[in-house]
């Protein structure tokens, strides 16, 4: 098996100008690969791509619940938001809850990712807090575990802090990895990101989707958060985002969430099926055709649903002047 | 020989997270390859990469002097620059010298692309105009030729406009190519792109670094240029941005320039030799690590700008608390 397919193709007039290789992987609940280009067994930083399933304590503690976090907290604590005003408000809501406010939030602060988002605070003559922080809401929802662990939310970012030691065991169980001789790093936003083999990633999200395997209280867990993100599907990206407008549309059929470096991932519940995608340079364009070929493989969607993907699987691009140049495109490689 | 190499590594941690392959080509005037990595004669469109080759008949034209440009007007028509006031003033005041306002540049209008810049605009309440698109020196450069050969202007994006036809017989005579039936695409500015073989552009930018082989007008129009690009850098990117950088540390002794999709090329003139990149899935932070490798390579620079190259051979990469996370590397293969 060779370690890299050619998954995407960028053109100009009708030569490719650029081309983007990966893997892809596609698991059940048990672990089987029903699907796989390039090699499923690599090991891959899985980056937010696995904020759904780092979110799984927060609601199985019963920390949610307590704290009466709201579906719409619920989605952006699983969210790369884009720091639009809907986005900080729920953060800082979900703060409220706990008698906190942004200075507890250990992600940093950048603009919003949403360039108009970034423009508009600029015009406020504000600037960027740790609300805007495309993490906040994951790292609200880690502050709620710690309050209701009764535990010192300072540090909560550190491996060893008890917070981040729950993450870590949902993941090493929802993956089937043993991640304490995992290779490491830190995350953009200050936690640790593990590498683990893509395959792995993909039965998680299989599991994910479907609840199998995971015992009826993670079960549960994992149902809330995804009927919170297709409750609010707005929070996880923003807008004009892959993973909320997917999940506007595909609400109930899909979860998708992208993470840096060209990772994307995704859960079918009807199907048992749980997708990871890596690309290896990291381009954000490619993943997100990549998966939208994968889910028209998989679901075949009628309506809305399937014409958008259609257009993701092949994306106009246009230049400044507005005219059609070229496109990006999923290769062949990936039609059913 | 294969058509791509292993050119950029990307880290976290200890683990490589994401790769970068694409082709190298240095060749020189005489259009003998001197090193190549990947397949140095693959057809690769070169975008703005160059922007200095199709500048060349504003200056050997007589129009530039007719009209009174200036060294940073001629190096902002050389430019893709980030949109900053500087930038769009001297737009601006070479469109004065012609009589002409930003209504008759047809690059369109975006954001500038320097993120402060555009936030800075955003709070003065003001929108993006075609001033701060990042070729409207290029673009100012084409109406001043217009101007001096008296056709009309409107129009002069067009392939078959005077100006054009220009432009491209140029790139045709310093790149060794016919460009008729080469494939053709519309660039992110509305003129025409071809695809040329790396190497020919490798050939036309050591042509271009040393004047040889161009006749004495062409040369001298290639010489003001680069001189103009050396005493005006900011001009050519802006704040942060890596040709201008480049050029502040190294004036005299390279001329570099970006161009859209992980193109990169550059003159070096005391060597005569001539480096055109491209990365096959179009990443410009890999592009500027294989320039810097290329520059140590070729010139190994004492002082600030072999620091500062090295620095850019090897760039730390920070996450939002400013923790630095791994890094952007260019690969062994490039190592002299």
């Amino acid at each position: 098996m060779t370690a890299s397919a050619p998954l995407v193709e960028v053109t100009r007039g009708l030569s490719v100008e650029s081309r983007h290789t990966g893997a892809v992987a596609i698991a059940d609940v048990t672990g089987k690969l029903v699907f796989s280009l390039g090699d499923a067994e690599r090991l891959t930083f899985p980056r937010s791509g696995v904020k759904a399933l780092q979110g799984l304590p927060l609601v199985e503690s019963g920390a949610a619940a307590r704290f009466g976090l709201t579906e719409a907290e619920l989605a952006l604590a699983c969210a790369s938001h884009g720091g639009e005003p809907e986005h900080v408000a729920t953060a800082a809501g979900a703060l409220a809850r706990l008698g906190l406010t942004a200075d507890a939030l250990e992600c940093g602060a950048h603009w919003p990712m949403n360039d108009a988002a970034a423009r508009a605070l600029a015009a406020s003559g504000a600037g960027p807090t740790t609300l805007h922080n495309n993490c906040s809401g994951k790292h609200a929802g880690f502050l709620c575990l710690a309050c209701a662990m009764e535990v010192e939310p300072a540090g909560y970012i550190d491996a060893e802090h008890p917070v981040q030691r729950e993450v870590t065991a949902a993941l090493e169980a929802m993956t089937g990895t043993r991640l304490a001789e995992a290779p490491r790093g830190v995350d953009g936003c200050g936690i640790p990101t593990f590498a683990m083999p893509l395959a792995a990633v993909a039965t998680a999200f299989a599991r994910f989707g479907a609840g199998h395997g995971l015992g009826e209280h993670r079960a549960a867990a994992a149902r809330t958060l995804r009927e919170a993100a297709w409750s609010a599907p707005f929070q996880i990206g923003g807008s004009g985002r892959f993973d909320t407008e997917a999940m506007q549309l595909g609400a109930g059929r899909v979860f998708v969430k992208m993470g840096a470096e060209g990772v994307h991932v995704g859960a079918i519940p009807e199907l048992g099926y749980g997708v990871a995608i890596k690309i290896d340079d990291g381009a954000t364009r490619a993943a997100e055709a990549v998966m939208a070929a994968v889910l028209i493989r998989l679901l075949a969607p009628e309506g809305d649903f399937g014409e958008w993907l259609a257009g993701r699987v092949r994306r106009p691009l246009r230049n400044w002047a507005g005219v059609e140049v070229g496109e990006v495109r999923a290769t062949e490689l990936l039609a059913g």
